[in-house]
């Protein structure tokens, strides 16, 4: 690669000449950004569909934060950066662990990449969970970048974080993690690094929590989304390229009445195959339960007894509420997901159904009476994909031919802006 | 083709050995089948899906009413019988038509093949229009089958219907258009059918006004999907096996307080090109505007002035809202569209977003304050696909392998439930 590149999980990325910033706007469903266009309630976003570059993308299954934050930052879906889920199941040990902590990333990120080419790169996120993963390689001992959470911007260090907790909270109150403030914070921050020259990259990461609890065009939405839109005007009006895209859609799995559309997979085979004899694990779920009680789309089965795959496959296939019900291989084929991680069985709900373990085992207390917003199948696969900026030739082909992916949107910030023959 | 068999459009079907009965549950998400099943309100149905077959499968786009019910007789896509809208701009004349008004399909039906292979076949559905199509080489003059609508019942004669008006009504009130007895009149009419010795072979297709106007779990959709149930059990206790099939889901496309999240397309191309350069045709279309006030997620764009087609194409593709704007070739090639039908270009909104054409141009105070639910984009095309027998080696292989569409259900309840080597 020339030098003013670099090359990450087989793709090169231009080393940028202006700001860039990357917003990870999380469970922003289409359904919103298209709202806020027709009301005219976010202008400055609307602006960049207008006279940048707007399309409809997929973000990597399951549609969920994690595996999609990774994706977005490592260039690739989840297949090559092993992050297939919030949560996971270790066979081997047979314990239950966050992906996150269950070591390393089986690939390097953007981010990481552009620090070490000598690139002032800051990622900042809502959640201290997920800032731990994408600091890998950027920040903490013997690197140059910066990485931190909104959660915990006051305890970070210089060592751990690049930069001190005083610096990273800048005087501002620290939000708390059920609150719109969190992501606003993100976005202060990222505000900040910029206009200090602290940062000439920014990853920046936002909650989802507003939207897991409001539909389009509801107040608290409305004003998240001008709250949103103001913090971006003012990234665009220090010059930076800016693309936003989101993690995963969101989608009401309520019944009319406002109790939740819920099919407890746990449940089911229980009653079929016995207690203990399979495990149904929520990939969605994270220490932030008041989301959505770690309900979604998407779950894995495995199959800790002496049955027949297929068999299983085929019962859980044929209960109405699934929509896809994959074996390992297949899974991981057509959704780009790493074998050692996949269940027995990968499931993906309709649309509208949330997937559950075992009735009582999910904090719907917590949901306080709301209506159950949630995502993780395919309906929630559909996500924003904007550039501030009109695309070159190239990339313009590119979006018209090919199907793209949130995690393709560094590639067409850093290379698909830059005017052709750069 | 053995005698025992006939052959349409490129399919064998196997002539029956027991009453077939094929229903098109008009606008059943796999959300209200899911909840039904969890909730145990629909139990002959959901035995279906325990102990015969149960997959989620696609329908044919755009998903709308009459190209599902016109695909799922023909057991083909639009592009094989023409109908991919229910309403359409005729280029040639200029003048917009419903689509079932423009000539005979450009295929021939099963139902057609069947009857004229001597079984018994009857097609009733809920709207009169919809009749019209399915008749044709079915019933009327020199034709062996029956064909009428719950709508226009009463007006039938043997020489049109195949029936009489007397037996066709049965003393039954003919129930209002917007009704919910519309769909239940259909199935008590094909139960009689069957009884009667009138028809072996029955494809009863219904109404989605309860669908469009109450989610899942209201206390109306409730009543209604026990009303079906009940009747569905009659015909499998008749002997019948039963097919259930969906010609595509439903959406909400509301914002928070209940207002449409709308995107009207034609009035954003006159602001961009001028007043008469394009025209919107919303495909939806037909004349019972209550349910949908003509709003759906599927509009075409045709182009009549001398405008750039591809810079129209990317002007729509970048309006937030907008899943998919595609050029003709390029829908009818991914979508299996016919092409003298298709727009110049072809919009698919995102989840959630209607499409429209002006503002003020849509009735909507037909819905009379309810929510807007609607149809016609990719986030309505996953349907129920049941099959009241567990399917034969080959077709439960296929299931496992291949994307089931709609429109193959004649094909899994004809071949897919005999024993092998029949």
């Amino acid at each position: 690669m020339p030098d003013n590149s670099i090359y990450t999980n087989g793709r090169g990325y231009l080393l940028p000449k202006i700001p860039i910033v990357v917003i990870c706007y999380d469970g922003f469903d289409p359904s919103y950004l298209a709202d806020a266009a027709i009301r005219r309630i976010s202008p400055r976003v609307s602006d960049m569909a207008e006279n940048g570059f707007y399309a409809s993308a997929h973000s990597a299954m399951p549609s969920f934060t994690n595996p999609n934050n990774v994706s977005i930052v490592c260039g690739a879906p989840p297949r090559v950066h092993g992050i297939s889920g919030n949560y996971w199941y270790d066979r081997a040990t047979g314990k239950e662990v966050m992906m996150t902590d269950a070591g390393p990333l089986s690939a390097p990120t953007i981010l990481a990449g552009l620090s070490q080419a000598g690139v002032k790169v800051a990622a900042v996120t809502a959640k201290d969970k997920l800032r731990k993963a994408l600091a890998v390689g950027l920040a903490g001992e013997g690197l140059q970048g910066i990485a931190f959470s909104a959660e915990k911007a006051s305890a970070c260090t210089v060592a751990e974080h690049g930069i001190s907790g005083e610096e990273a909270q800048a005087g501002q109150p620290v939000p708390d993690q059920y609150s719109p403030e969190l992501s606003l914070f993100v976005l202060d921050a990222g505000l900040r690094l910029l206009r200090t020259g602290r940062a000439q990259v920014l990853y920046l990461s936002l909650s989802d929590f507003v939207q897991h609890a409001h539909a389009p065009g509801a107040p608290e939405s409305d004003a998240f989304i001008r709250s949103v839109d103001r913090r971006v005007g003012a990234l665009l009006d220090e010059g930076a390229t800016v693309g936003i895209v989101a993690d995963h859609g969101m989608t009401d799995l309520s019944l009319a009445d406002g109790s939740p559309n819920i099919l407890y997979l746990g449940d089911r085979l229980d009653a079929r195959y016995g207690a203990g004899q399979t495990r149904v694990i929520c990939p969605i779920t994270d220490p932030f339960v008041r989301h959505h009680g770690a309900l979604g789309g998407f779950v894995r089965v495995h199959i800790l007894g002496d049955l027949d795959h297929d068999e299983v496959r085929d019962f859980v296939s044929r209960l109405p509420g699934v929509e896809l019900a994959l074996p390992r291989e297949e899974m991981c084929r057509r959704f780009d997901q790493p074998m050692e991680r996949e269940g027995d069985v990968a499931v993906i709900a309709g649309k509208g159904v949330a997937l559950g373990t075992h009735k009582g085992a999910h904090a719907l207390g917590e949901l306080a009476g709301a209506r159950l917003r949630s995502h993780g199948s395919v309906a929630e696969r559909d996500v924003p994909f904007l550039v501030s900026q009109p695309l070159n030739a190239t990339y313009r082909r590119k979006a018209a031919t090919e199907q793209l992916h949130n995690y393709d949107i560094f590639d067409f910030v850093l290379n698909g802006t830059r005017s052709e023959g750069n």
